[in-house]
């Protein structure tokens, strides 16, 4: 359905022409996010909106950095459980730095970053503060997430049967499944979404990992009233205000 | 008055003697809060807190970091301000990590790093995280800014005149101020405080940096309000907390 | 048809259940192949090879990583022409070891690194070195590509029109191009596929690039005479003997 | 007394304004200074010297860096002392590099870097090097410390009881003992002054650190005949010296 | 005999006057060449035809590297066997990258570095794109080994008695001995040069390295019939074929 | 004379059984020496010494580094003469910290580093320290040069004629040439050897370097009085001291 925004599925002569839009990098993670969602969640939303944003703008979207930076306890479960796969900070930097750099050999001014996954951020606007250092005027670089452009009214949209526990816990609860049933309802495993008390938000962070202060399944706040209609209701909405976003910063 | 707990006036016999407690690191910033405040204030803050809580421990307080990582436009006023002086993540890394490894050596195994800096606080982690790796289980490191550990309802008794705008906008503002005004009265220009308009949030990352986002005085929020009364408030609350934080997290 | 082998579609707790399986990772690029191929077709090739390589092992397949190490003239057309995204080695390489890191920390010990570009080579080797240094014996290490386990016999099969160029010149040739049309004919434009001269092979390397050392297209040999029957036969027989070496370097 | 000149003390206002006058960066250590000093040695007349070199030419004294590269044996008692807290050098050097940067940045063209610890010399050099191979004729970069500049016949005048031992045994003896009775008289346990032996001078550098070739105080040389008049000798020659050096150096 | 052409033996105004020349920077290894031959084979044979080279184009040969990147099992016999000294690959790149910086400075514009290891290859020429990425279209530079520009009739001339092995397997073997004995006859052991059979040409990268791949004696395949005839020819040939190859590459 | 010493003129297995002794690094440096001098001066100095020890405690001398880390004005006439190829620090610390993994890989526990050029220093004892952290008691690591072993009395011996500068100006004076002229007379040009004044000593770093500072030869005191008997002075006394500092330091 998106196929024709997929810098993969372009030869090279085609890729050239599209040097004066927007280009779109989604940054993914490969994280845990309990017993009823994939480990690619992050990687699907980030690429699923990458394209959808492409489409309205006639952007291409480049190949999903499948890998993100350090999942946090609280944000994110931590890398106590498999399945969690942790760049170093520096890594994920440099992948970054990289590859501006390349999208601006090749003639593109425009790039947008989507990350859909909180851990990722520092490193990837440190990536940005230095290749913009670089590149000066001429490169206009962007970095959005999903749930920061939100209109303030669709969490109460969403958020109609359980209360909304802060985005730091919104892990693996009701926001991303239902991006996932939305984007993908094949990969929701329904009956293993289940009734738990909210993790209690962090208000430190502390070396060696204290396992406890997870739940165990790694789930941060309960997922349930979950549905593809809520996944929607943010995707549009998002998509709506990043558009504006892009406007403005690509002027 | 906190003589007695800081590194810098120990012989080194003397230092010696104290590696079965907390040793705790502060780590400020050297940036812009606006006409009424001067370049130190993170550093300040960092520095009488640790001062604090190492009276309230028996602790020892190592010579402060005053300088930070990259400031952001819309939570600190960002890097095109004079006085903004920016370390690059990777030099804030190391240097935490060097550190982390030398109280270690010295024999170290409570090592306790309070940050007044919000934009240092992943690079910080980062090097929590790798030095953790490397010293195992012995070694416990603990990392919290004022803010996070702050009781919910002490933003009601700060906030009597004026909204709070959030966290990252309250630079140079309420908050920051009523904290000067409690350690360094002196250092704080009253009639340079200025009725405004909050600076709005910020939902996304541009580079080039857009300058018009940020007010030109490079205060986030009006700091009218504030008091030394309100700044004890804050220093007595937090670190009740921090206190809380420090027991379970070096059991 | 291979989606119980991906790691994307596994929940933590069905990978974990895998940690004493194969866990393979491909490494594709991003990288110019003529206008008969999309950018793709290395990550394309990498991926299916590694899907049917763990459907036979009872593997567990991790996200592709979709760029590569830098194109060179004479065996990828090299970096002049867009769409070729290049990555620096120590980034690729830093990127390797991450991944062998925390594939080691979920338990795994049987790692297979399954590169389809060549260029890869030497810092996928290097990442592999460091990392084995610090892990030890306990965890094994395999890379290998699609050409080097194949059959001497298998040439004769595939070159029987057009004579073999040499493995550096098989670049969106007959080979890579019979791949694609096994695996992916839609992405394939038959119909761009031209008559053309080989390109010589490189006997230096020279900087800056010498534009004219590479053929327009950025085909280093002809694709005519390429078949989704060709395809099947690289894929067989590579695979065969893939298994044979699977076999004695995780025994 | 000189508060004026420390940007810490400034708005980012007031700091904007010194950008044509001559920055100075204090860097010290925290190193073992025998039984009779504190762990501030270095940093305390690191900064002492900047903050009166400052008020001569109207200059302004950045953050001291308060922790400095690794301390040897025969020059400081080396890194088995706990208290000696040591930055690796490539730490140090990048740290000596972002503030060139910085202070380039906000318009500054003479940075003067003041350090009072022998062994941060020549990881400073190399990030002045670099800094300079970067940023250029326009920006000029100094780096005293205040042993260097002194006039020979200083020395006689200090040695008057006790025969000198050469720059590298001069650790919490005399010069430095003396600097700390003009700068901190509080901060010297006059008590813990002892006779002793030299120290042998290094002939070579031997790892792992021999334990045996440093006095157990971690005094080099006898601390014996030191007074704060020797110490205001010292500073005002020193002084006088190096601002002809800046005179030439940023002509 | 080629003393002339050794930056070593110039005074600096000798070598000022040779910038508009080519200066070639010879790279071998320190690495176990079997029991018939010395550890210097790679940087005898590197410096040998550097300055044969230097002599026929009024060329200057700058100090020779004798350390090498990794050996591998099936090309060098591999880090197993002692007096096998291998660099990190990203130690080996940021040597060659300082030296091309520094021939830059001191007015080169044309760099030729010859190797005579194949596991140098990749490193090298990452430090080629590198730099030359920083100077630009005014720098030249060229990297060769004696092998790939070899004529291919030349195989026949040498491969008289024994099959030739291809080139990974020519470790310690026919060309590598008769070169040897054509420079340096005094160090290879003719006695211990013994019949063998051939090792397996590798298809793969598995580490931990496994012992049973290499021959004992470190020898990848017979040295029998070798002799500095064969070695003059090799030289002769490649050293012909290479004259042109500089003469395009710094037209 | 010495060539039994040397690790390149062994096969592996001779080197192997070295393993006991002592291996020698020998690292000089690439430098402009005025007029009378070649560039290879700290070189040739490094490795005669080595190979002489070496022959004293049947040691095993590995091949030289021949470019050392960046000249300065005032102890080697520093970067702005043609023919000084400077390292930067991290490439010279990393390439040695290299050579010592090496070295102890191959069953080496006492590693003996020359260097003889002063520069060196700070940046082979940084990879000395880390790569004694990391290979801990069993590994024994030693650093000279020929100067500081030198017996005081020496110095009225070869000083009959011209006063001694100071060890920072004998750069390309009375020692320098006198080693030059009893090690290789041939590289010596007597005629071109000057009356001259001497440098003034350095007393501050400044960048970009100053080129009034050094004399035009790039000679920093006169080398008239130089002879191969002072030269032989030098070297007999230097290891016989050498000597004892290795029975010390290896016991």
């Amino acid at each position: 359905m998106f196929e024709h925004v997929k810098m993969n599925n372009m030869t090279w002569q085609e890729f050239a022409k599209k040097k004066d839009d927007v280009i779109i990098l989604p940054i993914g993670a490969t994280e845990q996010h309990g017993p009823h969602l994939p480990l690619c969640v992050d990687s699907v939303i980030a690429e699923e909106f990458a394209l959808r944003i492409a489409d309205k703008i006639n952007g291409v979207v480049a190949p999903i950095l499948s890998y993100g930076y350090k999942s946090k306890p609280l944000s994110g479960g931590g890398p106590l459980f498999p399945g969690t796969i942790d760049l170093n900070g520096a890594t994920l930097q440099h992948l970054v730095m990289d590859l501006i750099d390349e999208f601006v050999k090749d003639g593109f001014k425009k790039i947008y970053i989507f990350s859909a996954h909180f851990e990722n951020e520092a490193f990837i606007v440190e990536a940005m503060d230095l290749a913009s250092a670089k590149h000066g005027d001429k490169v206009q670089l962007l970095l959005t997430n999903w749930w920061d452009p939100m209109s303030p009214d669709v969490i109460d949209k969403i958020f109609t049967e359980v209360p909304f526990p802060g985005w730091a816990l919104e892990h693996a609860a009701v926001t991303e499944t239902s991006l996932m049933m939305y984007f993908r309802p094949e990969l929701v495993r329904e009956d293993a979404i289940l009734e738990m008390e909210n993790a209690k938000p962090g208000t430190y962070f502390r070396y060696p990992i204290e396992k406890d202060i997870v739940p165990e399944t790694g789930v941060l706040a309960s997922a349930k009233s979950s549905s593809p209609e809520k996944g929607k209701i943010i995707v549009d909405d998002a998509i709506e205000n990043i558009l504006k976003i892009i406007d403005k910063a690509f002027k």
